[in-house]
């Protein structure tokens, strides 16, 4: 039986092209990783379940893939056990079916391989990975069950220099690939000192939820959502000149240091908020000094979804292409909590290789020649030609020239058409003519230029194809 | 609750040096891949169950990681129906819970890709591709459960002169990495053609199974296999003096075609079998010219567990190094007309990364210097003596120097011992004077040699460092 094949939903091939142009993403993120003494990781695709539950959230929990037990996944299993009145219990059921699911991102494996590894690492641990992960979400435009991620993460380590290398990996990322970004940041501390000063400190989630979606609803609605989540109207008078502020950076740093040192309608002091701004200034200090290419701007709006950030939040806005953040991250002092290894404080940034190939082809800026071709084409002349020109095509290749061999005797133009369809720039033709004389033929396809060269002679040849 | 981290049997993390190393490898065999005009291509993880089962045998079939379906995978369904007296029908069952399964290999998604993108393919089509697979097999030294394959397949094309590049290919690869190798060649037209001249042409199967054996169960027990098989005693002398063939390649050649023509003892001629025979004469004819600098023998012996190989089949053994095979492939004629594409001939190879790090970890043939590290760590002497040297740090990184800057300003023999952990060699220390006389004092580790210069003189800093 014949079967039309297909891919699962949400899930991708990418043939020639789009590898170059995903290749050149990824190895210019991977060299800039290498130059601020990163080093490489790999983990397995396959986690145990009980590495990835319960570090995204339910959401997190539901959107896992499962997989299924090797062997025979329901041996010993009663699955009456698991019939409930108005069905099965399929949480329960799937516990005891599957052990393993797929990598979700690369934050919690990595953060297991430090536990894991602890003895064979030297801290302050600068490791990057690039693999994919995978999500159950609901496949849409721009958004895919299987992509790449491409993290940055320091553990180890609670200084500022970790963040502004940080900010200077994206500047740096961002000006090689010739996209003009924002880089927002903002800090979780600071965060909570809202929350501190308006009399509300366990509200915190709540408050940046609400915050994190100013630009979205505007000021009302999020003021009305922080009514509903049970804030008073004097918390909400305290919060509404923090998000009105304006001004500099440093008078931004300089009016909220007023307000969280007690200056506030409340007058209440905030010592982590404080802590958090002293934070932001020594940052935007180091930014200052490094000379930072990209803009960079202290957004307080900026909260990003994940619980676990408690100092630097970062998030990253194309700004010649729309489309959602294309690069994001923050400081977590606890990840590594969970697995056993206590008061390690580290930060890291997640680059979106999907979102920034849509930004480089929308804006146009691919590099003209991501070369995927070969340089040249031998044409099949026949048996004894073929033998005469392996030699040749040897050494070529030896010297890293790529080259292909037609590997039919049909006719010339159907050979021709080949080249021409995968863009080789060169096509070497070569009869008996020219094996009595060790002669080789190349031709120049796009100036119709042709020479002869001695078959012993490459250098000539490689200098022809250059 | 603290969990002690693990990682699922059968699967591993790889830390920087591995790394290193398994990316020496990768980028060795993808390079000569590129020489030879093959061009990248990658497929999701997951594949539709659909596309993976059947084939690679039952064997297979068990084999395969299943994925849970996402959502609700048990929602409309009765798990009553799937019990049977035994206990679960589990196959039934999980066809109803599972859609998608791990890649098993490289292969089949490569047919099925060629089904699905035949239209903007130019054929000959020649696609090189390095990920993992998954197989639920007994994890054991060696044997993983989550692995890397590299492989190269040229489809749309039945010359010889594909069989020759691979081979070339792999005397390249090895050549490159330092491992002496044998090529071992064999054909299946030639084995399809012992069992025609036997008179048991639909025993291809269990000659092949059997002569495979040859190494390891010896001559008689594989004719006493045969005659197991229901092969009779005069077909057993037909096949007898296939199996003691000595001579040179030309002489093995030309004594089968002798016995394939009609002059075995049953007499009769196999057409298919002489088919075999010339495609083998003409690739070692091939192989001649091109001038291979690894062993290469015809062994009849060898015929590969897969039974979709039609043409040419190869197997690499280490010379140096007691390891199974480290690279094998083949011609099959039919991949991908169960996707329904009929007619497409394909050769291809694979490259078993994770064996040739064994053999290249056992003869010691690593490259010395596979290099991690970053050049030279810059020690951290308090915040204004940091701004003063990022734009310094900058201009390095910019010159592709990866630098580390210390992020903590702790004693100085904390920070010597970070360089020497990591093998940094070279280390920047700058204080308030450096600062004030705008220096930059370097030291090489290894020599003692230590130099100050011009922070601005970013060229002979990168002399001193190169």
């Amino acid at each position: 039986m014949i079967q039309k094949p297909s891919i699962p939903k949400g899930t991708r091939d990418f043939g020639q092209q789009e590898m170059a142009e995903r290749n050149y993403i990824f190895d210019t993120i991977k060299n800039v990783f290498k130059t601020f003494g990163y080093s490489q990781i790999e983990t397995p695709a396959m986690e145990n379940l009980s590495t990835l539950l319960g570090k995204y959230g339910d959401e997190g929990d539901k959107l896992l893939f499962r997989v299924l037990n090797s062997g025979n996944a329901f041996s010993g299993i009663d699955p009456k056990e698991y019939l409930e009145e108005d069905g099965i219990d399929d949480k329960g059921l799937t516990s005891k079916i599957c052990e393993k699911g797929l990598r979700y991102d690369l934050t919690v494996p990595f953060a297991r391989f430090v536990v894991m590894h602890q003895n064979e690492i030297s801290f302050p641990f600068k490791r990057y990975q690039i693999q994919p992960v995978w999500r159950a979400d609901k496949p849409q435009k721009g958004r895919y069950r299987e992509f790449c991620q491409c993290d940055a993460d320091v553990i180890g380590s609670k200084s500022q220099v970790n963040e502004l290398e940080l900010v200077q990996i994206v500047d740096r990322v961002f000006s090689l690939l010739g996209i003009n970004v924002l880089i927002k940041i903002n800090n979780r501390k600071v965060l909570t000192g809202f929350a501190e000063i308006c009399g509300f400190p366990d509200k915190v989630v709540d408050i940046t939820v609400a915050i994190d979606k100013l630009d979205k609803i505007g000021l009302e609605n999020v003021e009305a959502e922080m009514k509903e989540k049970g804030l008073s109207d004097s918390a909400i008078e305290v919060i509404r000149p923090i998000l009105l502020l304006k001004g500099s950076t440093d008078e931004k740093i300089s009016d909220m240091r007023k307000l969280m040192a007690g200056g506030s309608a409340s007058g209440i002091k905030s010592e982590t908020g404080l802590k958090g701004l002293d934070e932001l200034e020594e940052l935007f200090d180091y930014i200052a000094s490094a000379g930072i290419r990209q803009h960079t701007e202290i957004d307080l709006s900026l909260a990003r979804g994940l619980n676990y950030y408690t100092g630097a939040i970062f998030e990253v806005k194309a700004l010649d292409f729309a489309i959602g953040s294309i690069c994001g991250g923050g400081r977590y002092d606890n990840l590594t909590g969970i697995f056993g290894l206590p008061d390690m404080s580290g930060v890291g940034i997640s680059f979106g290789a999907d979102r920034i190939y849509d930004v480089l082809k929308g804006t146009g800026k691919f590099p003209e020649h991501l070369s995927t071709s070969s340089t040249i084409l031998f044409a099949d002349m026949g048996k004894e030609e073929l033998k005469y020109i392996f030699p040749v095509v040897k050494r070529l290749r030896e010297a890293g020239i790529a080259c292909e061999v037609y590997p039919s005797e049909t006719k010339l133009k159907k050979q021709f058409e080949y080249a021409n369809k995968k863009n080789i720039p060169f096509i070497s033709i070569n009869g008996e003519t020219e094996r009595q004389e060790q002669a080789i033929n190349i031709k120049n396809l796009a100036s119709g230029e042709q020479k002869s060269f001695a078959a012993e002679d490459t250098d000539s040849i490689i200098a022809f194809l250059s």
